[in-house]
């Protein structure tokens, strides 16, 4: 397996033999030691210092299921931390097979000129993309599988990563003519944009990739499918499946959690037309697709086409944190407002989570819209269509709120912004989900669900209490960090926590390795320990790793909780790393 | 001596006694101390548990010359860390006349209700001021004079500040009709706002204030006016009586070290005509006033009061900061256009220095003017105009730029932004100047030349070089601690530096202390070591405090040199504070 090296100064090209140190590591574990390797932690994030690497996970193009997420990374211009965002699609599948590890995009193109990148079975080379300028992801992905064929994948960014904007998501094609799998967090688009690289076009790939043991390989690979087949959540009779991450929002509500109105109450009385249950009976109804996969060969299947009332696909996926974004907490209690935001946010190339954050911000802020004369208010779709166009527009009001939240914050003068280290909160608020506040809090990538989410853990851990949050979320920034590396999808954790060998015969049967669980397991919280040791360089310290001041005085209803663990709590976290 | 505690939330005010630990410190030391005693460093600094400190040096109100500058302090929205500004006018003076040490403004108000704090011998309260509320500061000034009298003190906030941007500045009108005197940087005004507050007035002060040690008190004050008399410098036929700060114009340039476009260059083809030889022939010219003073009982005299060609008064006193940042580094050489320009942000509130540094980057961005539809150029005053009183009317955009230049270049996409520490730098380049960069970059109130100007030093230490800088900058950071402590103008500096026992005569006779001058060095060291640990404890560490990459990559014309000194001499600065 090679590293391809691109250098966007040069405009060059090069595959590389991958070097000892990175041998043995994938996708956010990859990045995460790259980044320590390689990258001046205090570097300019948008500057030519910084690497964009696109790395699948180490299981990744050998037909495991659910295990083909491409994670991408670089040093955030968000967080001005170590960030890796991963997505489905089927680049994280086919690098693998054509014998790449990993891209490693660094230096940075003359300002004004811009490219594709394309990778074919051992070459890859640099070509104008100026014509390309100015589309959306969707229309991007379309012209060019139009001129390299339709099952090449295509990675691109949108006009908020040619804007640079630090709410800028990277997006990734799937099989046939799915589109919007995002990398979204941390503003990675915009360091794509930085770069001067509008695309990423990848040949389908024809080989497969050698595997060692292929026994122990494959009897593994099958007992994981089976597993999550079996499992009741992941079943075909499980929520997952059935209604995808939205299966979770009456939940959410109900613990008081559910983001509403710019993080102001937990409870938003229209949540329930906002339910995955509702949304796939509106799905099915409209003859939308519910069911399908983001990846090939998932068997979790928890992807939706959401169509409107004639049956025209608006956007796919529709998930949980969208819904709660850029729904609660937009005041908006229907799913064809939050479609159309969500598939607005996909096109420009946005992060739904800090677009959403950010819109709250700036309707709380009772700005006017300058080209509507309208002020945007919560619960109004039209008024907050009218913000949202402006990102894709690049005015000074769009350019400010595709800068996510804080920078929304800053400028109209708000201090009721929910985001730690920079970055946005997602749809848990960590007032009455505190597990997921310690994450939110601790997480080296900043306020992230994905790095560690107490949401499934809730009947172990009283959301409420304060006693307990602080062992749930190391656990589980563990857990989060095995994921993040191997490929696998949040939905297939429950085999590989029930038994810790199905991971080392996975990963022993593919490379032929010796790794014990507890080899594992060490190389789990090494990611997270490289993590912090790159953004402990970059200057970030405990002061930055701590729950906004308002969510710390101000009660959240219907529970009336103030975030409450103590500071102390948190610097500990990690002592037991 | 008591301590004026305001507190916003309660709507109270309270003569408390100065805690022993205060007792011996004035403006920049005192604002240091309490901040590091009294407001959590993690806070936010637009919320209720920052404070916001108004406290004249130690030798205010005494009638020593050049001893009446106002500090104001608090922690900075901009920087995130202690921040102290000082500005003329009479309050410096009448504060400590009427007993105050210090004005301590605490809490906040509710949200859109506004205050003025009316002081007066032994009282003070709070009124409704909605009815001011969108004024300018020079309207703020003459409604409130016209109300409370000619001969109060008005200390106010700008349409900037009730934004709560992190440009905006606090203003002190001076005797009869003299306005703009600006606390100008690191987003006081926005504290300001952020509190519900306004405006202060303070009621001409009758009384005197006890000498302990009149003789001794009154030949070092004396000795004192005389010295500056006397200088070649400050004296009536000295360069910085005939032109102000404006008389190093020509030098800054001739060192290849004067912002333009951008920091772009060092050198302003335009120059000559924004020099204080030739703005002084200008005002003369046109009937105009030169010599006049900020404070009263100054001898430098070094203020002007710039005027149209019809002879009306534009702006006063226009200085070198603001001729660099709105006029070379705008592409602008007309005094007129930067006249006007600084009138548009003394009325708006806004630092002069971060505004033009946001122009700057803003022009760069090449953005649109959205009102007009015409691009901003450097060197087009109407459209530079046209950018800037958007920030008066709080578009998008004038919110943007009334953030400063890390907001602009962050919303705008640009990372050539010329701050540390989110602080925009004032008129030196730091390639040309090293010096100047050191303390720009160590400095604990971000980029700042009053935090240790090495421009007068450059026939000791060559600008250019490396070695000596971070000896030169330590030095010249102890004497601004103790000019800002002791309430005394940068420009008094030649007496008390040549001989020590001046200050310690001067406030050993004002107070009746036996103060040696071992023991003023270690008070002034004192002030650094506070807001470094008020700093630490806030968050921020050395990779903060780093001069911006493009400056360290990007060579800067004539002398096409870098900044090049290295990390670990910037890190070395304060060993042996």
């Amino acid at each position: 397996m090679k590293l391809l090296r691109v250098d966007m100064t040069q405009l060059k090209t090069q595959f590389d033999p991958t070097p000892p140190v990175y041998e043995r590591l994938g996708g956010r574990a990859l990045i995460a030691k790259l980044l320590l390797e390689e990258v001046p932690p205090t570097c300019d994030a948008l500057g030519p210092h910084n690497k964009l690497i696109f790395a699948p996970g180490l299981l990744a193009g050998a037909n495991v299921t659910t295990a083909g997420r491409l994670s991408v990374g670089a040093k955030s211009p968000l967080t001005g931390g170590a960030k890796e965002a991963n997505a489905g699609g089927t680049a994280g599948d086919t690098l693998p097979k054509l014998g790449i590890k990993a891209i490693v995009v660094e230096g940075r193109a003359r300002q004004g000129e811009w490219y594709i990148l394309r990778v074919k079975d051992d070459s890859a080379e640099l070509l104008p993309a100026n014509e390309w300028l100015g589309l959306g992801t969707y229309a991007t992905a379309d012209r060019l599988q139009e001129k390299f064929g339709a099952d090449c994948s295509i990675i691109s960014i949108g006009q908020a990563g040619e804007y640079l904007m630090t709410g800028a998501s990277i997006a990734s094609t799937g099989e046939r003519d799915q589109r919007s799998n995002h990398a979204a967090r941390g503003g990675l688009g915009a360091v794509m944009g930085s770069k001067g690289l509008k695309t990423i076009v990848v040949d389908k790939a024809t080989g497969a990739i050698p595997v060692a043991n292929a026994e122990l390989f494959r009897t593994a690979a099958k007992r994981f499918a089976q597993e999550l087949i079996n499992d009741p959540k992941t079943g075909q009779k499980g929520s997952q499946h059935l209604y995808g991450t939205a299966s979770i929002v009456a939940t959410v509500n109900e613990i008081g959690s559910l983001p509403t109105r710019n993080f102001s109450t937990g409870n938003f009385e229209l949540s329930a037309n906002l339910r995955g249950e509702f949304m796939r009976e509106v799905i099915l109804k409209r003859e939308g697709k519910v069911g399908t996969h983001c990846m090939p060969g998932c068997v979790i299947a928890c992807r939706n086409s959401y169509v409107d009332e004639s049956g025209k696909p608006i956007v796919g996926t529709l998930q949980f944190e969208t819904i709660a974004l850029v729904g609660s907490n937009l005041g908006l209690g229907n799913l064809d407002d939050v479609a159309r935001l969500n598939y607005m946010c996909n096109d420009f190339g946005l992060d739904t989570i800090e677009t959403g954050a950010a819109l709250g911000v700036a309707i709380e802020a009772g700005l006017a819209n300058p080209s509507t004369m309208l002020r945007a208010r919560f619960g109004d779709i039209e008024s907050i269509v009218g913000l949202l166009k402006q990102v894709g527009e690049g005015t000074p009001l769009g350019r400010v709120i595709g800068n996510g939240a804080v920078t929304t914050g800053r400028v109209l003068g708000i201090r009721r912004v929910p985001a730690v280290l920079g970055q946005a909160m997602p749809g848990y608020d960590p007032r009455s989900l505190k597990g997921n506040g310690v994450t939110y809090a601790t997480s080296p990538q900043g306020a992230d669900h994905t790095a560690g989410n107490a949401f499934g853990a809730r009947n172990q851990v009283n959301p409420l209490a304060v006693q307990g949050q602080k062992e749930l979320s190391l656990k589980l920034q563990i857990i989060a960090a095995m994921l993040d590396s191997t490929g696998l999808c949040l939905f297939a954790r429950p085999p590989v926590l029930a038994d810790p060998t199905l991971m080392a015969d996975l990963i022993n049967g593919l490379y032929g390795w010796n790794c014990t669980t507890q080899d594992l397991d060490r190389s789990y919280r090494d990611v997270l320990r490289a993590e912090i040791e790159f953004n402990r360089r970059a200057g970030i310290t405990a002061a930055d790793h701590r729950i906004p001041e308002y969510m710390r005085e101000e009660p959240l209803a219907p529970h009336n909780v103030v975030f409450d663990v103590p500071d102390a709590d948190l610097d500990a976290v990690f002592d037991t790393l």
